[in-house]
């Protein structure tokens, strides 16, 4: 038996490792000292009580033979389609069920999509970036491109006419920079992908974060981008479903390539590679499409917007450079004096006992770059940006 | 952007369709008649109480900052996958903690693990079979061989002289025949394995239907199993998750090809491309595993086992040969008077007013075999077979 040779080209990643254990050595060596952590892409609040509500009346269901569900439709409950197609109606994007997969996150379907696709396409991917589009990608033996995000773009690239691409990862909110495109952009890329017979794949699992109505939600606010772009979506950062694990995956049945419907491809895929995600958690999802989950999903995201905008004042106040953190919950930042990124992160931790990310975890644009997250409690956060004032200043 | 060309070469599936149309058809032409459904391979008692209490308890968990739950590990929490640890050691077999992986379903895990493979093995699949074991294949363009179960080998095939394989499938007990290998059986198996460099793909989903203590619910009751075999199994059956998805999938760290762990390899897959089952999905599960958990998860499985006693022995008192429902939850007929699978259908439903399933969806050596299975009620069960043995005798 012969392994899959591709996976022999993975580079090992030890960025949070990394940090993990250099912070476990500092607070060895400093018992004492009050370390903030700004650093995790994870969620703090619990899950809303109306989420809670539901979860508690489908495990009740659950343990009665007459509400009993086993085995459900892979691509999910009509109820839970029906809720996100409303999601979408009321941002004026007019959707299909069958065109609406309820996942077990973005994650998952962002790795599992490549299936569908031929090995031999040419894959386009942003640097920096989140790792797991390059990683899936590698393990497949593509032909991986990059396109620079750096400051000279507002960490937005668009294509020029050297670009080259069958499948274009793009990210918005994106992940590291907490860059958002605005339709112009995005319908630049929409057209590039129209004209070389390319795909779209439109991670907007940070979504729920914009609250500038001029700046798209969703790809399909772009005429066009129902022919070349699948969206990815998931709420674990809009309701704090990281622990609990749903997202949705939107295929049109506009997208045809060589004759063929990619709905009905993935539609194949998840029927034969996966059962759906379990009933009590889309009861859960579905709980916060509701109108009393809506509000306070939002309230949640408020207060970690609330955060990002403490972050964001004291880097402005500071006269960092930065990118991110007003319809997001990333906050990317030049580190100051031209230092690489870690030893920005040794600086913080020893001076200020903060913890970020190194930029250059996330592609070889990263680096003199750095990450804050909105995730962490409001008034740790004033105060590591108190701290950081003080280092700074 | 070309599409993956092997998705065209597969079949589309119309058993379960043809099915639901043909029943649905009958009730419209004889609406009074009272159809007993033997067909489903789907549990039909809810969730015991030892589960359903844990999972209330983890949804307050979730409901409260202080206990809430972000993202897990990949592979699992530790007291999940030291419960399935103990699992195993009750039936003395020691395993490492990393060896096991928590998944949402034995159905995601068999066809991810392709991922881990080259393209350019040969596998041998058992026919009549689990068809998802054909179709993840397909997918990735690998070339099939397919090994004959039929009356002869009580369908329980093992390897000849002939045969030739790199990745092996063996499910038992068997979905669709419910036939059971013994110890020297998969002993053949494995040292057929270790001598041609293969690997077997043990599904072991329906392990706890054992209740014969001299036939293997593992396949690492071999001997020399490490070195060659990953085993999958599912808590859908066992504990009535069909709708809950919980699994986990055991990858020894014995299991070396080209100097490569596969264990090593599977960690990297799922790590990348997958974020955990649900954290009240894992609480749920650990709750099998509990002494209530399992006390309740026997119960329910022997009450599927009296209903399967109760079919064999109509078949056994008809003089119809069968296979299985001894230690499974399927009985595997040959249909009566030479008939063909669908004709048997047709000739049940009509006379008896019983759906099955015809043996010739789960491959060619299935035609004029038929399935019946042990998941409905009691009562109905026993009704279905004074109905059969009317028709029959």
């Amino acid at each position: 038996m012969k392994i899959n040779h591709h996976y022999l080209n993975l580079e090992d990643s030890y960025l949070f490792s990394t940090i993990a254990r250099k912070v476990t050595e500092f607070q060895k060596a400093n018992p004492t000292a009050d370390v903030i952590r700004l650093g995790i892409g994870d969620v703090t609040k619990p899950l809303c009580s109306a989420v809670i509500n539901e979860l508690h009346a489908a495990v009740d269901e659950m343990g009665n033979a007459k509400t009993f569900k086993g085995y459900g439709p892979e691509q999910g409950y009509g109820f839970i389609k029906s809720a996100v197609l409303d999601y979408y109606k009321a941002n004026n994007i007019e959707l299909a069920e069958d065109e609406i997969f309820i996942s077990d996150g973005a994650k998952s379907d962002l790795g599992n999509i490549l299936d569908i696709f031929h090995k031999d396409n040419t894959v386009l991917i942003p640097d920096p970036v989140y790792p797991v589009y390059v990683d899936t990608n590698i393990m497949a033996g593509r032909n991986i491109l990059f396109i620079n995000a750096n400051m000279d773009n507002q960490f937005l690239p668009l294509p020029s006419e050297h670009t080259k691409a069958d499948i274009i990862y793009l990210c918005s909110p994106n992940n590291p920079t907490g860059a958002v495109y605005n339709k112009q952009q995005l319908k630049i890329w929409v057209d590039f992908a129209l004209e070389n017979n390319a795909v779209i794949l439109f991670d907007a699992a940070y979504e729920a974060f914009i609250s500038d109505s001029s700046l798209p939600r969703s790809i399909f606010e772009i005429e066009g981008a129902k022919k070349c772009a699948i969206e990815f979506c998931s709420l674990s950062k809009t309701a704090g479903f990281t622990g609990t694990r749903c997202g949705y995956t939107i295929v049109s049945n506009e997208l045809v390539y060589e004759g063929v419907s990619l709905n009905k491809l993935w539609l194949r895929r998840q029927t034969t590679k996966f059962n759906g995600v379990p009933y009590i958690v889309q009861k859960a999802a579905a709980a916060v499409f509701s109108e009393e989950g809506q509000k306070q999903a939002k309230e949640a995201i408020a207060y970690y917007k609330q955060n990002a905008k403490t972050i964001a004042e004291t880097l402005k106040e500071l006269g960092v450079w930065y990118v991110g953190g007003e319809n997001s919950p990333y906050i990317w930042l030049k580190c100051p004096n031209d230092m690489a990124s870690w030893d920005f992160f040794d600086f913080l931790l020893e001076k200020a006992n903060v913890v970020g990310t190194p930029g250059s975890g996330f592609g070889k644009n990263g680096e003199g770059f750095f990450r804050l997250t909105a995730f962490g409690d409001k008034d740790r956060t004033i105060e590591a940006m108190k701290r950081i004032k003080e280092i700074l200043k």
